[in-house]
Order: structure tokens, then C-alpha cells, then sequence
């Protein structure tokens, strides 16, 4: 089998044109970037204001192991599959961060033969977005601390700042450093870190927002420090709103790319999905809806978050319904969370299997709580046997949910045929009665313990001292009818990264909470929490290269 | 009289690809940016790749002043006049930096009707350059850092590291950091130091750089640190050459724009005028020359730092001959240069402007030592007084320098033709005999002294104790044929930004000395060096805006 990289050069990539064509985009309402990108020209939203909304498929998956679960690959090659069968599809997806690309995880266009092309730019530069985050998200912070090296008018308590620096890059020197050393002409010293550009609020405020002023209006509300008084300092306070809207006015447009098998393909905005929401954005979803019959989407790590908060948050703030959901798992996954080690993974071993199936049973339970159809696709590995196959076929449809198996990886949309056919049946067939699940007016415990309790299955939350006083203060900021975002560990249900299957009797840790006023929700930390990730002893970076001819190779 | 951002959103553009076609680029040779903005693809280099070469003009100018000189704006307006008259000319200019952009200076893509449009994207991200710039720099801290964490295999000193971190971002709280704080998972604790992006190794790299594989040579031999046995360790010892190869594939492509008058003109890279050479990239020169009859280029600062390295850097390594050199100058610079205080520049004051145009003459003699025609223009403004502006054009002509007024800021290319006029008969009439300064095979400090001697007009040069062991240390390197790139306070002619107008008797103290071994040069540092801006009181980012129609306003 050809690499990923190898299989995207050897594509035939249709001019970007082409592709707006068949949505019926016309090039006017695209501002290109290359032959084969382009973001979509703020003169589209007329255009479409009064076309019907197209249907809404989330794919998301199982906890992750390090066995891979394949949902970007699902998530394209069933846009791809629903275009072999004719139908008016569209994917959205996250745009990648560089810093992963460079260091453990490779890129995120999918994979195999379902793949979003150009590969290389998407993985890099892209169309700029993140790079325009970062600069936006540094503006604020060089402005805050001018402001203190100016005199410091606003009275901020250097030691309650909360406002970190960012960058696109794994780097973890810059976790914790001290600022603004050398002299009085130097800045104030002062501790400071840096996170992850895709950690930044500004990314979240971006895949939130409605359109340019309602980005504006949020970046005005979040909240960078807090005075000697304990009084919120935010960005309005610093006057560079309308700088930061400037720097980003590019950046709020979706980005319009293509599958292998040309189906079109908006990728736009990648918010981490444990701080933040961890999905496309907003104008992307809602843009897509107005320009296909069947919008397929995905969110980010296991159901237990990235789902929960497309629904709870995104869906939430944007009033959004989705009509079906695809729940990926694989024989090896869930052999892996049955106990079986990574090395054994390949052996048919149908009692590991069920051991494992409760991690798949619990999310298929989750999602039945917001009342949408749920399919459960397992991407196929030539080591899976026709016994393990039908195990899981019969224990999904025995809960009530359609069941197909997909090989988009090996053979694109004709893999995933039986997968969109299934998605086809439920949404014509199955009725989607989404619901929240919980109010705005619910305190912050109860939404905490909802999640907790609903969503991972744990008996008990339990809060340190200083998560109790933050939430004294939210609740005195008037901001506590903001939905959650939970940040916990992606590979369990609890916030045990090693209790895998399906976890009982657990009680959930909340160590700190802070407001993201400016995106709108209330983020809850429970146990470590990483926003500036490392590079490991051979970085992905190591591999990359041009050839001779041009071509770049190395990149995954 | 508007705005300069005004008249560039009253300018009616072209489409970009409509320029291309007016210097023959066929469609297929581009990569759009938007409507007006593009890259040139490879392809178009085996295609020129035959024709001859246009002239080449290098735009300077004397010691900038508070009053402004208006060198992007004589260079743009110069080519809107060449086009006026029917020539084939084009400009290349370099890219502006976001961090001025929002801190002080404003942008730096001309002025009233002599502007390269679209001016707010050129002054935003325009297409990224820069950005992949700072990814590319904070890959090798991030690579490095990472190296020190995994075990140190290279034996490097963590107190002798000289690769800083890069931000596009007037930042001066980290200028002097300490990174690497928290533990034993958290990186190793050392000094550490941000610079401005533009100040980077590899935007010099990038911007000298023939094609991508020159670039990817030089990019290995840039230094980072010396072992404790104090031998250089290279990007190239990172192993991650091949990756800062590919993040700046579309970086290394010059950029195509457009003046208000729709000249085509070449906008790429932009680096330091004082630790690096400080005009556009080679490849942006080179190609503008095989695409046109005439370029004008323009290089940084006064002439004794941005002409002297073109020439002496830029020429040298890429073989180019200029044909004429443009010295812009204005009579209220030359008036403060006389000692007069900015609010009283616009009286008229003949004894101030005898004092003062001395600096003129000091640069006109140093041009003429690499003897290309020149042609001295005065920037006009309404407070000039027909005997001052004559007193100035005999001044000229006395010294054999062809003279032209000028008037771009205010009519455009028609307040250019006299100017273009001079330029075109000193192009057909009068020879160009470039030679440099000094040869490759001189001495580190003979180098330094026939810039400081002959351009600087110094008497004599000292020596750091540092800056002596450092020559020993590129000696020992066999790195000493480089061009030496003198880091100098623009305002003067000497080390001391306080003596203006054509100081004497003064000795040039080198502090301390390193090596650019992938760009290419020494760099010499005098005095003190600032390569990372602090924001201002009030910092320019506090005007800009977005108004209720989706203007941008506020950015100059």
C-alpha cells in the first residue's frame, strides 16, 4: 500500500473553480489561494440567506487508542461515498495545526484513499487562518504588557494575568518562562506561558462566531486579567478590538478544498477539542448547509468530547440540530479496550472483544440522550475476522443502531458505499428529536454533574478549593448560564487516562475552571492539562523533505 | 488631501492576472491570492529563463529624519512614471512587518498616489511570507530546545545558543526571557531572547536565496550554538533542514501586486536594514529583470546602510550590476540635518539648508565611488521655497549628479516624469561601471574599515575585546572572505545617532561581531541594536478598525 502523501501527489486535483462549480458557487464569490484552494468571498452570504438547510451528519468515534480509529477518514470517505451515489454532499472539517505536523501525529486530511487534497498546503500554511490567530492572539498580549511597561492605568495584578502568549509549534521551553527581564526600558518581569495557537481563545471565538461584528463583539468580552480589586480586565479594555477584527478578517472566511474523488470540502478553524469545543467552524457548518443536501461533519477525539460539545456548545450557540450521527470503532480498538496489548491486536480474539465493547456500548448510550439516529460504521483492518465482524454488527443493532462497515481507507468512496447508504436510510427514515442536554439555567455543578454523570458515568464530581472560588466568581461575573467545556483526558471515560472499557464507580476531579468569555463557555479542568504539547526524541519534522523533482516527501 | 488609506480603497484595481499579462505571465504561471494578489508560480523561471535582462535602478536616500525622506513612495512613484512614458518598467519592493504595522511606524507600501495596492492586505498577512518565516525559525528554537531536553547528544552550551525565538510582533517584554522553567519535563531552564520576525537568519536566507535548493544549502550552514568545546553546531545538525525547506516552498515565490496606476509590481521579503541586508529578495529582482526593461528597487534606511549592503552584499552575492542609483532627499530633512527643529522645517532657511545638505553631498560622494550614474531627487513638499529648491539642484549638478524634483505623494506617476526623465537619460546616456567596495579576499577588519573610512567617513574603528575574539573565532571558521553587514543607528552617519549632517573626526566602535554563515555575511554591530520594537504609549493599533460597511479603516 502507498503512503498518504504518495496517494495525494498521484491525485488529479480539479482547479478549485470546478469544485465551487458543482455547488453552484460562482467564481466571483471565490477569493483563491493557489489552483486548488480558495476561501469563500463575504459576497456568498446574500446569496445564500434564503436557500433551505441541507441535513446534518456528525461523525465521531470511541475513546482513542493507540491502535487509530480512522474518523477524519470516515468523516471523508463518506462525503465521497454520498457523492458516488449522487447526492448534493459537502464535508467540514478542522483545519490541522502545524505544531502535531511537525511533531508526533502527522498531519489531519484523512488518510489512504480518503483523503482532502492539496495535502501538503493543508497541513503547512494552509490559507493562513492559524498564523492569523497567532498574530492576533500576540497582539493582545505585547498590548497587555505595553500597557504594564506604560504605567499600568487598568491597575492589572501582574501575578492574575491569564491572557498566555501562542504559538503554532510544539514547544515545550515555552510552557513556563519569565517575561520582561533586563531593565526598566525591558518590560515588566513578570511568569508567562505559552500555549498552542489552537489552544488560544481567539480560535475558539473564530469557530463560534456568526460573522465579523459578532467576532468582534466576542473578542471585546474575554477576559485577559483581573485587577488588584479581582475585577475582569478584558480586550475592550486594551482598545485593539478592532485591530484584532482587522487581523482576522480573512480568516473568519471558510476555506473551500476538495476530497481525492473531488468532493467538495470546507475546512475551516481547529479549536482544541479539551479547552475548547474542538470542531469546524460555526460560518463553515452553516455555510456548507446552505450549499449541499447533506453537510458531514466531525468533532474532536471520542464522543465523550468531542460530541458532547458539538452538541452541548456548538449546537448550542448556534442553533444548530444535527439528524444523524456515525459512531466509528474498530475490532482493534475495541480488543485494545478489552486489555489486549497493541502488539496482539491482530489476533481474532472474540472474548477481548466483549470485554471491550462496553467502551462502544456507553457512547451509543450517550448519544441516544440527545435523541438523534445513530450509526455505527467499524473502519474494517484486513485482521479482522468475519466473527468479530458479526459480534459487533449484532450487539449495535441489538441497542437500536444501524450498523455498516466501511473500508474508505483502502478503496475511498467506493468503501463507504454500505456506510452511506445507512446514513441515507436513517436520515429519511429515522426522525431526529435532538435535544440539549441541560439548560442554560442549570447552576455550574449541575451542568458539571450532568456531563459527568450522563455523559462519562461517573458517581461523584468532587472540586478542589480553588475550582469552589472560581466558581464564586463566575457566578458574580453573572456569566454561570454558560454551557460547560470539560478538559479531561481523551483515552477514558474518566479522567484516568488508564481506566479503559467502560469505567464505574469513578468520581470526576475538577482542579481549575476559567471563563472563556469571549467564545462562551465555562471551561472546567479536570486532572493534567496539556495546551503546549512537546516534540518527542525523532520529531515528524526529521522525515520532511523536497526531492529533486520538487516534490515534498516525509510528510504524514 | 485624503488619506493614504482612502486613496488605495478609492483605487480601482486591476485583476491581478491582468497585470501578469501586460509583462507577458501567461495565467498558468500564477498562483492567485485573492483577486489582487499573486504568487509566481515555478513554472515561470524555465520560460524567462532566456530573455535579456532590464536595467536595474537602486532607490536610496540620505539619513532618515523625524521629517520622512519618502523612498517607497519616489521608488513607486518613479515607476508609475515609467509608465507614464511607455516603458516597460516594474518595481520590487520589499514586504512590510505586521509588528511596525500595528506599533508606530504604520505600513510601508508607499504614500497619497504613489501606493502598491491593496495596501491593507499588503500591510496584514499579505501571503504569508512572513509567517512561514517565524514557523521556520521557531521549528529550529523548538528542535533545538528539544534536543537539549532529550539528552544534549550534540554537547551544546546552553550559554553560547545565538539562534533567539521570532515573533511578527513589536513585543519588548521578550526581549530578555528565561524559558524552559517548571521541572524536569518542562525543557531546560536557560537565557533566552525573541527578535522580530524581519530579524531572522532566515528571512536574509530567504531573500538571497537563488532557488530552493540554495536556499535548503544555505539554511543547513546557519549557526545556533557552539559546544562546549566551542564548535559551531548548524541547522543542520537538527536534522530538520528538509522541513524549514518545505515550510517556506511558498515563501521563496516572489509576490506580484499593483501600483495605484497599475504598474506591476514584485513585493518579497523584507529583511533588517542593520543586522541584515535589508531589501527585497534576489529571486524578486532577478525575475523582475527578466520581465521588464527597467526596475526600480529600493533598499532600507539612509544610503550608507540600505545602498552600501545592496551593493555590497546583495550585487556581490548575486552578481547584479546597477545601472543608476536614485538619492532621494527633501528640503526639510536636509534643513533638520542643519540643525533646525522639526516644527520650524517649513520656514525657509537657506544657512540651515547650506548646514545641513552636506549629508547630501556625503552620500552622493559615496555613490560615486561605485561608480553608477546618480540622479538626486528632491521629494517635494508646499512648504519648499523656489530658492531653497534651487540652491539644491545647483548643489547637484555642481557635483556632476543628474537633478529632478519630484511630486509622487501628491499627483502620482505625473509628479514623477521629470524624474524618470533624468533616470532614462542617464540610462542611455551615461555608463554604469559598478565595482565594490572591497574585495571578498580583504581582511574582516579591512572590510570594516573601508565601509567605516570611505562611506561611514570615519577616522579610525576599535574593537570590543568581544568583537577581537570573534574575528578570531570566524578566522577559525575559514569564514572571513564574507561581505561584513554593519549594524549602525541610521540617523547618523557615525555610531552616534546625535551627530547629524556630515560628521568628522569620529571613531566607529564595533561591540560585537557574529556570522549570518547561511545568509552569507559578518555582522558587525556598533553601538546599541534593537531587534525587538516596543509598542508606543499609544500603539497604532488602537486607530485600526473595521466600520459598518466592512472597511478597514485606521491602518497607515
Amino acid at each position: 500500500m502507498k503512503n498518504d502523501i504518495t496517494i495525494a501527489q498521484e491525485a488529479r486535483l480539479e482547479p478549485i473553480e470546478n469544485i465551487a462549480q458543482s455547488i453552484g458557487v460562482e467564481k466571483d464569490d471565490l477569493e483563491l489561494y493557489g489552483k486548488y484552494k480558495a476561501k469563500f468571498a463575504d459576497s456568498i452570504w446574500d446569496k445564500v440567506e434564503k436557500k433551505e438547510n441541507g441535513k446534518l451528519v456528525l461523525v465521531t468515534a470511541i475513546n482513542p487508542t493507540p491502535a487509530g480509529e480512522g474518523k477524519t477518514t470516515t468523516t471523508v470517505g463518506l462525503g465521497q461515498a454520498l457523492g458516488k451515489l449522487n447526492k448534493r454532499s459537502m464535508i467540514a472539517l478542522r483545519e490541522p495545526s502545524l505544531g502535531p505536523c511537525m511533531g508526533i501525529k502527522g498531519g489531519a486530511a484523512g488518510g489512504g484513499y480518503a483523503q482532502v487534497v492539496p495535502m501538503e498546503d493543508i497541513n503547512l500554511h494552509f490559507t493562513g487562518d492559524i498564523h492569523a490567530v497567532t498574530s492576533a492572539h500576540n497582539l493582545v498580549s505585547a498590548t497587555l504588557d505595553n500597557h504594564l511597561q506604560q504605567g499600568n492605568d487598568l491597575n492589572i495584578d501582574t501575578r492574575q494575568i491569564v491572557w498566555k502568549r501562542a504559538m503554532d509549534m510544539n514547544d515545550r521551553a515555552l510552557r513556563n518562562i519569565v517575561v520582561g527581564l533586563g531593565g526598566r526600558m525591558q518590560g515588566v518581569p513578570r511568569e508567562d506561558h505559552f500555549i498552542i495557537s489552537v489552544a488560544s481563545e481567539i480560535m475558539a471565538i473564530l469557530c463560534l462566531a456568526e460573522d465579523i461584528y459578532d467576532l468582534k463583539a466576542r473578542l471585546e468580552k474575554a477576559i485577559i486579567a483581573y485587577t488588584y480589586e479581582k475585577k475582569p480586565v478584558t480586550i475592550k479594555d486594551l482598545n485593539i478590538t478592532g485591530a484584532l477584527t482587522v487581523l482576522l478578517k480573512d480568516a473568519i472566511k471558510p476555506n473551500l478544498v476538495q476530497t481525492l474523488e473531488h468532493t467538495p470540502a470546507i475546512m475551516h478553524g481547529g479549536p482544541f477539542a479539551n479547552i475548547a469545543h474542538g470542531c469546524n467552524s460555526m460560518r463553515a457548518t452553516k455555510l456548507a448547509l446552505k450549499l449541499s443536501d447533506i453537510v458531514v461533519t466531525e468533532a474532536g477525539f471520542g464522543a465523550d468530547l468531542g460530541a458532547e460539545k458539538f452538541l452541548d456548545i456548538k449546537c448550542r450557540q448556534g442553533n444548530l440540530k444535527p439528524d444523524a450521527i456515525v459512531l466509528v470503532a474498530t475490532i482493534r480498538a475495541l480488543k485494545y479496550n478489552g486489555g489486549i496489548k497493541k502488539e496482539s491486536l491482530s489476533e481474532e480474539n472474540l472474548e477481548a472483544l466483549q470485554q471491550g465493547i462496553v467502551n462502544l456500548e456507553k457512547h451509543i448510550e450517550n448519544m441516544q440522550k440527545y435523541q438523534v439516529p445513530i450509526i455505527v460504521t467499524l473502519n474494517q483492518f484486513v485482521s479482522d475476522t468475519e466473527k468479530e465482524i458479526h459480534y459487533v454488527k449484532s450487539y449495535c443493532e441489538s441497542l437500536g443502531c444501524e450498523f455498516a462497515l466501511s473500508n474508505v481507507w483502502a478503496k475511498g468512496g467506493e468503501g463507504g458505499i454500505e456506510l452511506a447508504n445507512k446514513v441515507l436510510y436513517a436520515l429519511e427514515k429515522k426522525e431526529s428529536n435532538f435535544k440539549l442536554l441541560y439548560p442554560n439555567e442549570a447552576t455550574i455543578k449541575e451542568k458539571i454533574k450532568t456531563v459527568a454523570t450522563e455523559i462519562y458515568g461517573a458517581k461523584a464530581v468532587e472540586y478542589s478549593q480553588k475550582a469552589e472560588k472560581t466558581i464564586e466568581q463566575i457566578k458574580a461575573l453573572n456569566l454561570e448560564t454558560l454551557p460547560v467545556c470539560i478538559a479531561k483526558n481523551q483515552y477514558s471515560l474518566s479522567d484516568n487516562k488508564d481506566l479503559l472499557g467502560r469505567p464505574k464507580d469513578f468520581t470526576i476531579h475538577v482542579r481549575e475552571m476559567y471563563v472563556s468569555a469571549g467564545a462562551g463557555f465555562i471551561v472546567v479542568v479536570t486532572g493534567d492539562l496539556m495546551t503546549m504539547p512537546g516534540l518527542p526524541k525523532k520529531p515528524a519534522a526529521e522525515n520532511i523533505d523536497i526531492n529533486e523533482e520538487g516534490k515534498i516527501i516525509g510528510l504524514s
